[in-house]
């Protein structure tokens, strides 16, 4: 980003089209006032730059953009190509995504276009090119906003389009029907393709019928990358013309796990984006650190933008639960915190009409004379006054932990025809993260693709598929003197989604040192079904526990189950702990949730030789730390984490405090629920 | 209705066309028996009227019409169009409708045809113009009931026929494709319109994504509108042909709100007609007589027609309770109370065969040897009494109090994306009927169209929909003098779902004195959130509350929310008095369902200086009075509201009494569980 | 079957061409080790078998045949016709089956083919050919497996070709379109049908509305009987070529209830097979022990094939539940003790990809060293033993007491638009063979179509559906001395679900001496709605009582209902029984459910004059007893019901025990929880 590198970014998504012109003098007065400094703009205005095919009408958006420049505030300018005008549509029905009925997905929302189709592609280039040579040498524009949420709406399109991309996709991949066939297991069920051409995307099979999970998976796989082509499309226009100015578009990152690849999408970006929309109840603040932290590690340490948020409710959920008290400022410091750059909203000014009209703002529909504009005012100078301080150049400070996150298990273990269909792979590393936060340890939550073996200790949760190769890096790992957490779920299967044989884990059964010959899954669909399982250590499993039957003579077991006799799991281990080569491994053989992990941690960390009592915080604050590559600044951020009075002794000056205040000089800080003190140390 | 001005209608649906022409012989002498005096014959006997294209066989109904007339027993009849025969779909496919995703509606149940398609209007009306030409001199038929229950099934047509009549009903509506562009929002998300051809339907856009408001509120409207123009049609022919006979359409008027605009249908009708079927449980009277209440009120205080309802279960609920002893009568009883001066059945013989074999009928598959047929004599000997004693000609007593309804705030409230989706108006206008109840008021229930500027006491329940005009008529009416009941969720958008700016409720909230400046949703869909507000006056508020952040200087505070300090809730005013120019106006910001309605309205009748206890009846029972304009002939209705036995002291003669009895002459009544008196004062 | 009359078969579904040809070896060895003697191959082999139109390669199959059969193995061989191959479908889309929405059922699963496509018909034929000519000689082979689980996906199918069969199935039927008229009630909502070319099947008729129960009723019969008639083709083919070699295709009877009408189509086998999979919890022995019964009702006593069940857990639930310590033995047995001559598993080597790879099998995922494998190689031994011992031949004894299961009611009673949704005939056989066995007595279970009338004790549970010609069956039945229970829902209809007319059950309400006049359904859907009822005799009531207003001169009342006196219900009649003819009628009128009816059983039994003290067990224990005809062989099943230990007093020799054991030689047996003894009496 252009110019002054030391400024903190802050500001929204800004549609001046949705008002009329008397309102951008207006909109420009309380940016100023509230210390926004960049604005989104652009993202939904296809039909209004382009009414019509060819015809580009440039001149409202200029003196926007240009009413915004000359009051300081930098634009983020998108390519508009999100969401296609009706004149295009119309002429071209062709364009439009399919879902897997086969029914057309048709205009009166947004994204209804199919990535695949080369008439759309050529639309949205031309819009680009045309927005690139336009714009190229205007300096109030510090960044592109390629296009908006790919696949928020679109990610699926089952159109004869994506069927022959998804043909041409896989003959990338597997060069001969012989090794797709092998991949999918198509011996199963007559499913033997002999042809590329003959290759249908997952469409409707009827209900209650199970479709190949091989073909389920690539089709994810596919996806992903179909948009991502589209993207880099986009991308390359824009950047022959400007090839000074930065790229961006904003990624959806959350602890629901599903989406696209986006660790794979961060190699394609110059800089990574976020939108992220809280969880609400109690959730709200881990699952926020979790995401942002995610969104770090796919970012691999470098500053990142939080492209969205909301200041309160947003509008799509069935009950849109608004922000507390604290929170608009608090969850804005929490991105900061965990390695935000820039923090913006959608958006600026709250709509009268449209699909959104409910999502809170910047500009409530209250006006200026509003909380949640004056929180706004509040947070503009906050972010300003840790500007000033120094913070931008600092990083998020590495954890000795990483919680390990992976698309691609998530993605197979969402199937049908699994174990039980209450497990999937992104519940799990969220649990983990919170557990280790009861426990006072803020962990990193890392790809699977990414340097995890870098950390003292690795918690890898449900990663469902393990190549050869992760298996290998898991080995090495370990044998190497790694500290690994691993549960239930994990090292199932290789990245084709084939079982590892000769009892689970079968892929790292030996460093794990336990062997799990089936699955208890829980439920209570059933009369007189097993719904729970009691273990020794106090805690209680439920969804799902392995069927460990041996354990090799280096495990140690720390929790078994106690059951009754005849459902044949009294006694069965539940957690272990292994030494395998110079390292250990601990086994989690059933899904403990949040309150069971953070209770058998402090024994297990005990038995995994892990001295984390340095790590801080207690487990009513989350304790996170920025610094810069000497260590020359260094700021703490402590967040209450619950619903009482919590204490902290700062290391050195408070910075910014919210629902927070010193008891006496250089005494320890009371914060109140939802409350956040920022302390630069000297 | 010729003739005999005196009498109450009583009777059913008759379908002769299921049995053979046998039992039509017993059907009269059971039908003389119950004292019935008239039937609706022909409503789905269109294949047996026209078995092949044009092709007529009028000789099976003339027999049956003549059987029926020379017994007594007056006809209303049928055009027989509700439901169009093989034949004519076979040969014009083209006329059966589609859903949103674009399948077909097939034959095999009933309403199988689009409302636009002007190939089946031809069809229709040539059918109209047979029927009215054979039977225009036809003195036994009192009344033509056009076509049947419009919109049940196929309210809803996407197809491009559809598709085109929508495009043209926009383009009356709003003459330039710019004032729909502003009225639908299209500026977001990038919806503009270039041209009236561009519109389509609200069609399928994929799961999960949200389709604009405006046009979603304009297609209810459409669709309202294009049934309303085929039903025209229909009426225009029969009336040129039999300019004398009277012609009316059921509608479908419940509590459950939804359906068409039936109070914009009214104009067209010459007297309105009502379908209704109890809802199980212990709302089953109150839910009744709001609906028949609001029926009244889109009757404007004429005669209506009772045209449907059952003697017992019906058949199209999963589970189909049946009623309990008394309720037959009494449910008949209470329709009347409600100005209803026709009492009529679904269906006069159970059918042994088809969709509908177990929904009860005046015949139950048991025959005459049953309590359901002794209670339907009961039932025709209590109509003739009151037919005796002067009811016909009254009309249902004005009350102090209205309870608005309004459609077009049902439909807009309906949509996705609104601050939570467990908030729509149809709940809260029940709610309040039921409480004040509760209280002894018989509230009326008016359109908001209507005039309840005449009443001294209105409730604007969740009229999420208020015009600039309408906004005009409530602070007229308060100004005025007028004592306004308001709540959260009322006056939120205009006639076009624009939000109201300035805090909520935007277009009213001088009126009622308090700002709000966000939603406050309430649920349990995730853990920790918040699911009730306990407020001071020991109510307790669900789903909504309104986050008022300020009251004028006017406006006292009569309950306030009680709640932990970090939910921002505690001490924000709930239920409020504000005085506006010569009268009041409460507002309740929040849902308190009708048990915390009832408990509250003491205290708010109280602050709003209202004196309602001349009203009359205690909460166990329902106080129903119908007069003549001249009040020389004055009835009251007594219903037991309750389990247990309810007294009333009558203020004349007990004219009917069922489930109840007079403890001595002229002494108090007793009633019974869903037993009911009706007096006829001196 | 061929040669060794006497082994007991033992194996499961072998798929060889899952893996590579090394593993086959493998599987020979664990096959010789297990006790496995015959697998069936080749089910889903199509794709391997004829890899591109017309091209066969028998290699693969010719070689894996032969390494069985010389190891001793018997092969039962698939047609391989039950999923087509990609080829087949490329070339001819036609052959997919559509939904009743007309949608496409794509390939990616299996069996997505149109029963009624004469194209497929011709491949599938083709195939079959070939694999009789090919296999005419080969010893190894003892039987057909034609298909596969029949119309487990493509039951219905909604296409043209489906509705150009069934238009000629109707024909066939009803030979007169006024016949059909007449049967399916046509003259109700104008659904009448000039031609048989008319008729549609039930597609899409949007959300809300009520198909023609007459066109479901036949659409379900024909949909039968076309899936019958593509499998009769199939094995008159087989059989032309193969004229001595039996044939059978695996049913699915399970007493979930719906499906094809087996009892019909076990006229066109030569030994009955059938698929059965455990319900999870604590009906899983009950439920497979009535289902089993149901089997051997089907297969009229002559021994049977169990061609699918699980090790343990399977892969299609939402939640697949493991089976506990003893159960791979104990339900195997049951099937046996039930009739069963075959033991067979889905299937042998569990999956390493595909969409079943967590169904278990008899070599799983663990491999050799697993308790499965080890529980099968017993399972093994066990049969092994029996056959020494002579258990072939003999068959499952017959009971005192049959109770009457019939599909037509079944399929009649999912309808919508009946009295509630909450009531269909299936769950009812399966609670009263629950009861009986809560009293010591183990009925058998005999459709409606065979000779129930043989027994000494019927039950008819809510058997909904009574022909004239089956109302004068158990006229004749009862007036002829024999003891009948029957409930609710029974004898409604007729087989064109005509509703018997005059108070329920219309068709034998003289032989019950019982008249209800309405149905009372229970449920809680609505505030206040009456959900259970209490009876004198202590049980409750759910779902669905009969009003019965009166009962004959001969009916005794055993219990009746306790409620408050509005509900109508108070002292109405629930349980009675009838002096009819020479024989006796108990009526039992509301759902009482398992618990209910064991409670009510003691009294009734006695009013009945039934001394079933004989029969023997105690209500912890499942008896069951095989014997051949001349008694010479009589063998003693023991299954633990429940939880605790159960003792028997064996009458012979334990011939096989697990989790039991005999305390003292000749004394009492302890049975554990999933134990099960196998006496064989001296």
């Amino acid at each position: 980003m252009k110019d002054d590198k030391t400024r903190i970014w802050y500001g929204g998504d800004y549609n001046p089209d949705q008002w009329p012109e008397e309102v951008w003098a207006d909109d420009i007065r309380l940016m100023t006032r509230a210390g926004v400094n960049m604005v989104s703009v652009g993202i939904f205005s296809w039909a209004r730059i382009e009414p019509s095919e060819g015809v580009f009408d440039f001149g409202w958006l200029d003196r926007v953009i240009d009413m915004l420049g000359s009051a300081g505030i930098a634009v983020d300018l998108a390519t508009a190509t999100a969401s296609p005008p009706m004149w295009l549509t119309q002429a071209h029905p062709e364009v439009l995504w399919k879902d897997y009925r086969g029914d057309t997905c048709w205009p009166g929302a947004r994204q209804h276009w199919r990535p695949t189709s080369r008439v759309f592609l050529r639309y949205a280039l031309d819009l680009c090119r045309a927005m690139a040579e336009h714009y190229k040498d205007n300096d109030y524009i510090v960044s592109w906003h390629v296009n908006n949420e790919y696949g928020c709406h679109n990610r699926f399109d089952y159109s004869d389009d994506a069927m022959y991309a998804f043909q041409r996709w896989c003959e990338r991949r597997y060069s001969t029907i012989g090794a797709l066939n092998d991949a999918w297991g198509t011996s199963f069920w007559s499913q033997g393709l002999n042809d590329f051409s003959q290759i249908i995307p997952p469409r409707f099979i009827g209900d209650g019928n199970f479709i190949n999970p091989g073909l389920l998976l690539d089709f994810k796989r596919f996806s992903s990358d179909a948009l991502k082509e589209f993207y880099k499309a986009e991308r390359d226009v824009l950047a022959e013309i400007t090839p000074g100015r930065p790229l961006t578009t904003n990624f959806m990152v959350s602890a629901s796990g599903t989406g696209l690849d986006y660790d794979d999408w961060a190699d394609e970006v110059d800089f990574v984006s976020n939108d992220h929309y809280f969880t609400p109840g109690s959730g709200h603040l881990d699952e926020l650190a979790y995401s942002s932290s995610l969104v770090d590690g796919i970012s691999r340490k470098q500053p990142w933008f939080l492209m969205e948020h909301s200041t309160g409710a947003v509008n799509w959920r069935p009950i849109n639960y608004r922000k507390q008290p604290g929170q608009l400022v608090r969850d804005s410091l929490a991105h900061l915190a965990m390695g935000a750059d820039a923090i913006c909203y959608f958006q600026w000014r709250q709509s009268r009409a449209g699909a959104e009209k409910f999502h809170t703002s910047m500009v409530p529909h209250a006006g200026e004379n509003s909380q949640d504009f004056r929180d706004v005012c509040e947070l503009g100078a906050d972010l300003q006054r840790l500007s000033d301080e120094g913070l931008t150049g600092t990083r998020l400070v590495k954890s000795r932990v990483a919680v390990v996150f992976d698309w691609q298990s998530e993605w197979a273990s969402e199937h049908t025809a699994t174990p039980t269909q209450q497990v999937r792979h992104w519940t799990e590393p969220l649990d983990w993260f919170t557990a280790l936060a009861d426990n006072g340890i803020t962990p990193d939550v890392v790809p699977l693709r990414e340097h995890w073996e870098s950390y003292e200790a690795v918690v890898l949760p449900s990663v469902y598929l393990l190549s050869a190769q992760d298996s290998r890096r898991v080995r090495d790992y370990v044998s190497g003197g790694g500290r690994l957490f691993v549960t239930y779920y994990t090292g199932i299967s290789d990245e084709n989604d084939h079982v590892w044989l000769g009892g689970y884990p079968g892929s790292i059964s030996d460093v794990v040192g336990v062997r799990s010959e089936e699955f208890a899954p829980m439920g209570s669909d059933f009369d007189g079904v097993m719904d729970h399982l009691r273990l020794t250590n106090g805690t209680v499993a439920h969804d799902l526990a392995d069927w460990i039957t041996s354990v090799s003579e280096t495990t140690r077991i720390l929790a078994a189950y106690e059951a009754d006799p005849w459902t044949g799991m009294n006694g069965v281990p539940a957690i272990t702990v292994n030494d395998f080569g110079r390292g250990r491994a601990a086994y989690v053989g059933c899904r403990l949730g949040r309150e069971g992990l953070a209770a058998s941690l402090p024994s297990m960390l005990d038995a995994m030789g892990l001295d984390m009592s340095a790590q801080g915080a207690s487990a009513d604050v989350l304790h996170v730390e920025r610094c810069d590559e000497s260590d020359q600044r260094h700021f703490d951020f402590y967040f209450n984490r619950g619903h009482g009075i919590a204490t902290v002794q700062p290391l050195g000056d408070v910075v910014v405090a919210s629902l927070a205040r010193m008891r006496a000089p250089g005494g320890p800080v009371s914060i109140d629920p939802n409350g956040v003190v920022v302390v630069k140390r000297p």
